[in-house]
């Protein structure tokens, strides 16, 4: 990605925070750039075709953070992932950010290209997901009778819902966080799970 | 309610499901019904005025639904609950409807009027779980450490991410019904519930 692309991206990050993806234009993006709106056409030729470029951005940078949740164990691994998605204020996009993606959520059933890389997001958390509660399950650190998919799927499904809720109604998101939370350490971690990982 | 009161409220719905929330006019809701746009401009001044009263009228339907609910035991009434949320089809507004409703949970941020009564729909959905579920610990049928309040707020907000996954990345909502089901049965439901409540 050359200099002003990154520009670009950056200025159209703070242009959709300010306005919301309704009222996101070209000329608003070059107002958050010290790039003139010219520019910005030259690189792309249109909104949709620089809003399809800024998903796949943001996609790019989701995944990465996903990839560098660490944690020794995967019960480790998986708090920090809640914490990324639900609790982390200062990493985590604010409410702007996600009021922004409310709406480009419900503009996906009207425009293909936004559904299927809301998708390929959809699919990367649910995967990371699967993917350590899994771990966690053969390493004795979650209960032998999870099913990896469906808490995979129970958890995507609480933390989108935590994100509606959160901008549509106000629903404080550490109350979503603390539900996901007691979830997990309710009912994924073995009762004597401290003993197997000390 | 009168019945051209009805017919309008009907003719939203309607139009809302044909059309979605950004292109409801007048004008669609006048094509919906037998009535003309004159007429429903003197019932209703404004799109917004017409709006907000159709929202009280959806949530009027909704805890009408949500009071008949019927089911000899708690856990029957929370399945009952999860099907017309999750599940029954033909009960259950379909995609357009909710497709729809996903716009205007993204608008409520710009929309006080908006914002109040999604969030009365949202505590409606929080206070009849979180009842059925105290029932259901109080009567024996559910596991005695399970707390209510986190059940009731960890099933609201995967409805709510349910639906939104429905909408933005079509994921089927047969899925989080499932998911959702297999947390009550595995995590709510004692294991020996069938004893107590035969």
């Amino acid at each position: 990605m050359d200099e002003s692309e990154r520009t670009i991206l950056d200025a159209t990050y703070r242009a959709l925070c300010e306005h919301g993806y309704a009222e996101l234009t070209m000329q608003r993006i070059a107002d958050e750039s010290d790039l003139s709106k010219a520019t910005i056409h030259y690189h792309y030729d249109s909104k949709e075709r620089l809003f399809d470029r800024f998903l796949d951005y943001l996609y790019e940078r989701y995944t990465g953070r996903l990839d560098d949740l660490s944690g020794e164990t995967a019960r480790d691994r998986l708090d920090a992932l809640l914490t990324m998605q639900l609790a982390d204020e200062a990493a985590d996009p604010g409410i702007d950010f996600q009021t922004a993606m409310l709406e480009v959520r419900a503009q996906a059933p009207y425009d293909e290209a936004i559904q299927e890389t809301l998708s390929t997001f959809d699919e990367a958390l649910v995967s990371r997901l699967r993917e350590t509660i899994a771990d966690g399950v053969e390493a004795g650190e979650f209960d032998e009778h999870v099913d990896p998919d469906l808490a995979a799927d129970l958890l995507t499904t609480a933390i989108k819902g935590a994100h509606t809720r959160r901008v549509a109604v106000r629903h404080p998101l550490d109350r979503s966080y603390e539900a996901a939370r007691t979830y997990v350490e309710t009912y994924l971690v073995r009762e004597d799970a401290s003993e197997v990982t000390a």
